[in-house]
């Protein structure tokens, strides 16, 4: 590793967002989901499933009030993954095991707003919440509700299935966020206390656990980098460096023999720093990722960082779909093998996007790599937008890159491919998740060092840096046009990516092209104008991914496109594009030659060359399918 | 329904069958299956899972034994689908629910054989086998294996799940075949008994249920073909009429209420006689299907009909595998929606062809229709043959049309594909069910009533029939070529199937040809030289096929061809086919011109017209597949 090119990504508090894109998408964060998830936590959501959320807390404020007089407190099992009024005692836990998180992703996502729009009551509500998520804190700092509710004696005996870990991470995230919105400590106390007692009960000649959904080693360096105690950087390192060692944690403790590859799902099935391969639930594995990569660079291990190079150059080679999504199969919501890419069966979950974005921004700061910070820019302007409608009020878990509402409805195989966006989800990982990507979203634009400010994404904003004051006026998303005002505060050298979809690009200014990046050298203020032309592209996909043969996709700019039924009438499979198209745009519409096979209902017939007639397609960006009731939609298009 | 259009199959003792290819089939069997499944059904297979078929009739013989005795008999739980050395006592029944039924799929097959093959060790195997059925009855006629082992007093409550009325259709199947085949009565005898119970217990005024399984509808009509026995054929009828009615019966018994169609899986949904489309588990369909064109055509039921002629339209055309393999979905082993057919998820079960078989031999019977003669063709001469290995040893129990062994070991969405044959299965239900069609196969070759004679299927063989005997010298799966030598017994006619695949035929007699058969009046001694060219053929799947767009496969006579790794190399969709192949045969092998695309391992790149270098493809029979180990595999092939 190379620490002279580490760099770290700009604080939110230093950069003031006012791209026009994505300020109205970090509005509809704030003025819809914020709110309504708010509901949703506090179940006064009319006909939605209740969360039981914050009621947890509440059941779990009061048994700990009465431990501290020396009440009977009762004991009630914790055996399940989600617990519901028809399998629990009233008094209980109630809920998915993974329930408290849905309370700090939203306290994470409210301090990310409250830095940029300062709220009062949107505070208030959270310092509330707060009080609540504290008073359910146990003496020696142990915080989760299901365990403190349910079973005290049971602490920590199951990390592969519960998620005392993973919710310890999501507390820390939330509590590291609203301490910078904020300056307000009683939270991030409350994360350090619980972090305390996870470094004084897992490592050497204590407990050698990790656990079975990972989050608490990033965490735990968000800790540490807001603390600086070094215990947090060494339990993250620990929580790795055990994952997957033999005998397996998890055979010995729950008295199990591991037949085959069962711990692919949490990789756990052989040490990180030896897996090269990504496998797995999707989510698990990026969250194990930024891990890695956040302690390779913190200790400078060269085997870890080789460790995260082969897993994002297999994700981003092997395993990603062309909208940035991830996870292939619905089967564990995992990655599937090499090149096994199904449009219509995809998993590809908006959380599994978000946590590619939290994995490549944690690369960068290793080393600057434009493939990486392309990567980042594909899964946000297709799977992650897509996971939210144009109206911030209803959210896709899964992003297929094919849907035809008949088979979600009839074929089980795809019940999990939903052909409209739903309101919340029982168990809601991907709104809150949104939330708090998109309103933190200025974090993953720059990084700098000493020497070098680096430019990933291209959003219109003021950044205060360390080496400059950056002011961006952007319309990139519109036309890929991006001006740029510096005022160094010493000479530094400025960096812009080039976008790998660009062919055509101009900058105003002379520079370097090195590595997908361009170099400037700056002395005094400068401006410097980007052009990046957006033409419409015809992509193919590899021929090993066997779902595309003979198809392909079209993308303008960091745009995947797609074709809905709305436009272009039922059976998108007959439809088939011309090889020279005529892309002709309007506005983000793109129209395309083409034909339309005339519909055959005969299922077997001597084969002649099919009757065509010719069509004008219509496609629209991947990331606007489904906002108009339920249709067919597909991104690959069969090319004539 | 038009009386006069009624006909009969030939009984199989007035079939000899000589068939070069259709003989060594039966050897196959006869030699190999046969011999192996007795060994299995005995537990004295090496490795092989256990079956406890045997075992579990020498435990209920006892049990019997006991009880007639006074003896105090214990009670076992019956309240699983399979009973195995760790989930049940050792004294109890063991296997799956349906383990009795191997059995009697085994004498079913056994007793086919020995019409054209005497064997008295078969003979006396099969009469040994036989004693320990019988042994097992209880007094009142009750025999199911499962009930009488662990639990009388539990007989009839489950009738969805278990499968009591299903292993009486074995029984009954079987009963029938082997006093055809001896004149023995003694299972016949014990069948009846079963049958008075069951017409005893379901009825107006008594139960009102009907099995889960479907199979006894046609197991009725078979023992009342025999024995005449009128109580049989209204059972039947009277299983069918109450089927699917509301309130549902299961809800009813079992308690609880359904939601939803939770009865799609067992065609209980809605009334048979009211169901157009094909749903549910495949071989459970197609066993109802053909119970109810047993019930229709003897009752002149017209509604009844009109059901199954929508039903058999339903699958032929729109559910069916160009290979003749029906059920398209793993999940119920299903059909799926109308024209739902992914090659590379295929269900396709070889029992669901051969049921498919049996449906349509008594719609065949009901009125000719070469439509579904060609069928039943297109599923022997493809899926069903594909079923089990050139050298008679290992079965396919599902059929796809695409294999990536990759996929299949690592993709649990096909898990249930495998990329080779296996020896036996746990649940072996192909295997004696392809036994049993294929020593039975002459009674798909005729139908004939007082005027008329049909021919369906072209095997060499000498045949008894009401109207003449027949002499069929056959190289019809080799070249199209048929002699036959009619010897009259009175003037009739005597109908000749024109294959939907033939474009070119020659008959060496003057005919008239109608609806797909070839009329000749005959009225003294006559030779008819049928040749039906066999032409190499690219046959395109609807576009309404998602999978195939793009793609054709290729046929030559009934027999559809694939391409497989061992011949054309890996990545088998980077083949494309010339749209003017120039087919060359050589033998059953057929060569093709096509091209192969340049291997491309970049994920997304801009399109350009792809690279190509000319290739020959070689293409083999489709169930010949699978012979040379694992490998891929592709019916349907892209097309330039």
């Amino acid at each position: 590793m190379n620490e002279k090119l580490f760099s770290k990504h700009i604080e939110l508090k230093n950069i003031k967002l006012n791209d026009p894109f994505w300020t109205n998408e970090q509005k509809l964060v704030r003025k819809e989901v914020i709110p309504y998830q708010y509901e949703a936590l506090h179940d006064r959501i009319e006909n939605a499933e209740k969360s039981y959320a914050v009621e947890n807390f509440i059941k779990a404020g009061k048994i700990v009030k009465a431990l501290k007089n020396g009440e009977d407190v009762p004991v009630y099992p914790a055996d399940k993954w989600c617990y519901s009024d028809d399998n629990a005692d009233p008094k209980a836990f109630h809920g998915w095991v993974f329930q408290d998180s849905d309370v700090y992703k939203w306290i994470e996502a409210a301090g990310y707003s409250l830095l940029n729009h300062p709220d009062d009551k949107l505070e208030e509500k959270a310092d509330k919440i707060i009080d609540l998520v504290c008073g359910a804190q146990l003496d020696n700092g142990y915080l989760d509700t299901l365990y403190v509710i349910n079973n005290r004696d049971e602490i920590f005996s199951n990390l592969k299935d519960f998620h005392e870990l993973y919710c310890f991470g999501h507390l820390a995230e939330a509590a590291v966020s609203y301490y910078k919105a904020t300056d307000k400590r009683k939270l991030l106390d409350a994360a350090c206390r619980f972090a305390d007692l996870i470094c004084n009960t897992f490592g050497e000649d204590k407990i050698k656990g990790y656990g079975g959904h990972e989050i608490a080693e990033m965490a735990l360096i968000k800790l540490y980098d807001v603390t600086g105690r070094k215990e947090y950087l060494d339990t993250a390192k620990f929580l790795i460096d055990e994952r997957g060692k033999k005998p397996y944690y998890y055979d010995v403790v729950l008295g199990k023999t591991t037949v085959y590859d069962n711990y692919h799902y949490n990789q756990a099935h052989c040490e990180p720093r030896k897996q090269h391969e990504a496998v797995g639930h999707a989510v698990r594995g990026v969250y194990l990722y930024s891990g890695m990569a956040d302690v390779a660079k913190r200790y400078g291990d060269d085997e870890l960082y080789t460790a995260c190079k082969k897993l994002i150059d297999n994700i981003i080679n092997q395993k990603m779909y062309i909208t940035g999504g991830i996870g292939s199969t619905v089967d564990g919501e995992a990655f599937s093998f090499n090149y096994d890419l199904p449009n219509d069966l995809a998993y590809s979950e908006t959380c599994a996007s978000i946590g590619l974005i939290f994995f490549a921004r944690r690369m960068l700061e290793i080393e600057p790599n434009s493939e990486i910070a392309d990567t980042v820019e594909r899964a946000l302007y297709n799977t992650v937008l897509s996971g939210m409608a144009n109206d911030g009020k209803s959210f896709f878990y899964v992003n297929p890159l094919e849907v035809l509402p008949e088979a979600s409805h009839k074929d089980s195989r795809k019940r999990h491919i939903k052909p409209v966006r739903q309101k919340w989800f029982g168990c809601a990982c991907c709104p809150p998740n949104l939330a708090r990507l998109i309103s933190s979203i200025g974090e993953y634009c720059f990084t700098e060092n000493e020497d070098t400010l680096f430019i990933h994404q291209f959003m219109g904003c003021e950044a205060e840096t360390e080496n400059a004051d950056i002011k961006i006026v952007s319309s990139y998303a519109e036309n890929g046009k991006v001006n740029i005002k510096v005022s160094p505060k010493k000479n530094f050298t400025f960096a812009v990516r080039i976008p790998a979809w660009c062919d055509n690009y101009k900058f105003s200014q002379p520079c370097e092209i090195r590595n997908g990046y361009a170099y400037f050298e700056i002395k005094t203020k400068a401006e410097i104008n980007a052009e990046f032309e957006m033409q419409v592209k015809m992509i193919k996909c590899s021929n090993r991914v066997r779902a595309n043969i003979g198809k392909i996709a079209v993308t303008r700019g960091p745009f995947v496109y797609c074709i809905e039924e709305a436009d272009n009438g039922k059976n998108l499979q007959m439809i088939k594009i011309n090889r020279c198209p005529e892309f002709r745009t309007d506005g983000d519409i793109i129209y395309a030659k083409g034909f339309r096979e005339k519909d055959c209902d005969i299922l077997y017939s001597e084969w002649k060359n099919p009757e065509l007639e010719e069509t004008k397609i219509k496609l629209i960006p991947y990331y606007k399918w489904g906002n108009r009731g339920e249709n067919e939609m597909s991104v690959y298009i069969n090319i004539l």
